[in-house]
């Protein structure tokens, strides 16, 4: 009788989905910039981000329903710096999850505004709000553009392509790991209890899991660049590596690097352990995230 | 006894500057993010849109002090989207006020980085508040990300670019220069009465008011890259329309393009009369726009 993570994930997946189709069926315009924000939107992301902010406001008695806004956000958010780090000035990527990345259908100009277009409409969209006091919102909201912004997601970016083809070091990679992807999935896990004013020891909990996680889910990204198969991947393995970036595997090898995502995992699941009683959705996203790496 | 508005516009700069300086004295990593950031902050901005939102503020019976969060707020975000609008793929300009523009300092990534961060932290720094209620925050923080994103600000940029080259046409400039320009001039305005909780009276007039000078700005804007000096616009003169843009006076001459812009300070300051009583600065800042065509 474990907890079925599939049916659980495909189910929320599919809540977030429909949320997104239909904010978006209004009109934008130019209608090109809004080919350009749905084109990555809709590329098949697996919507983790708002999927960890729903489980996570589950954990605090609410209901999918009403975080939905909020939880989606972020998957704008998550959606803009994808299109941002593929450009050719970045990471010059050219295929994303299997398809053409927004720059190569859309040119450079029409991609960086719609990373620019949904950033922005993610605050917008996190305002939409009908059970949430107030001050939850703005306190929320500016948790979530703490992870991302200079102090969280774009600093680690930032620090990434600085450290590009240099020697590795264990500082500057915790540093990238912990910004760059760290910051917005620890945000999406700690700003439901945020909305839902939850107790106190709700946040702490959360919060450790969302970090611990948000690690892991990065060093497992790292050993599946090493070992990963290009289909699962959508992008070249060893792609990283080519491009001089640090690794983990890198520093530390394979071996050593599966490990530490297993003890942040076990972390994680201990910090929520009276937060979620028994085998729920927040434990099973923690071993989720491991099968990724097998 | 009329209105000293120099020495106004210099008071409220000086406020928002030091703003500015104290909140960006915090460390931020890389370092080099933080100087790109900085470099373009205080490239000797006039903080026009912040010193409109005080003015409104003030107009609804608030302190300067109280709102320099929010004011400061839309100068990030106008300074986001300046770097970005001169990125090599957008409109490929090297001097801005007179100064060469961040990615020909940074580089392309890193100006699009520091554009990202201004924009994210300009919501950071919006939730700073002591005075207002949560709800008027949260729905000044709507209006002005509305107005700054795709159905604004970046809407205007984007149909700004597919429209070069282009044969004119009257609605098209019209959709650029109310979105472009006009939105976020706009919101400065229209979040002072939100914050205050003001009566509907002001938010409307308001409103209207900062539609009208909105585009009467971006309507001089233009007609200055026709008759305007190298050293007044920081940029070449000419150099809209050497790039294909459409601009007011290329569409309906400079006399008739001067007209539209007095009409509109004239619908601006009917707008607001019985709100801001006698000569005030939103008065003054009125017919100041149009003295830059002088």
């Amino acid at each position: 009788m474990s907890f079925d993570l599939k049916k659980y994930l495909q189910e929320k997946k599919e809540l977030v989905d429909s949320y997104l189709r239909e904010y978006f069926s209004r009109p934008i315009n130019p209608e090109r910039l809004h080919e350009a924000m749905r084109y990555s939107l809709f590329a098949g992301g697996k919507r983790l981000r708002p999927i960890l902010c729903i489980a996570s406001y589950e954990a605090c008695g609410g209901e999918s329903e009403h975080i939905l806004p909020q939880a989606s956000a972020i998957e704008l958010i998550h959606t803009y710096s994808l299109i941002h780090d593929d450009l050719p000035a970045m990471d010059n990527d050219d295929l994303r999850r299997g398809k053409p990345t927004n720059h190569k259908v859309f040119g450079e100009a029409m991609a960086i505004l719609a990373g620019d277009a949904l950033l922005t409409e993610a605050f917008v969209m996190f305002t939409q709000n009908r059970v949430f006091e107030a001050e939850n919102v703005v306190e929320a909201l500016r948790e979530l553009a703490e992870a991302a912004g200079p102090f969280g997601m774009v600093g680690g970016q930032a620090e990434d392509i600085l450290s590009e083809n240099k020697e590795p070091d264990p500082k500057t990679l915790h540093f990238i790991h912990t910004h760059k992807t760290g910051a917005l999935i620890r945000a999406s896990v700690s700003i439901a209890p945020i909305l839902a004013g939850a107790p106190r020891g709700y946040l702490e909990g959360l919060s450790i899991y969302g970090e611990k996680i948000g690690l892991a889910f990065q060093i497992v990204d790292d050993i599946l660049d090493v070992i990963g198969e290009e289909e699962r991947l959508g992008k070249r393995p060893g792609a990283d590596m080519d491009k001089g970036k640090v690794t983990y595997p890198a520093l530390y090898g394979l071996e050593r690097s599966r490990a530490a995502a297993e003890e942040l995992v076990n972390e994680a699941r201990a910090a929520i352990s009276r937060i979620e009683k028994g085998d729920g959705p927040l434990t099973a996203i923690a071993g989720y995230i491991l099968k990724r790496m097998e």
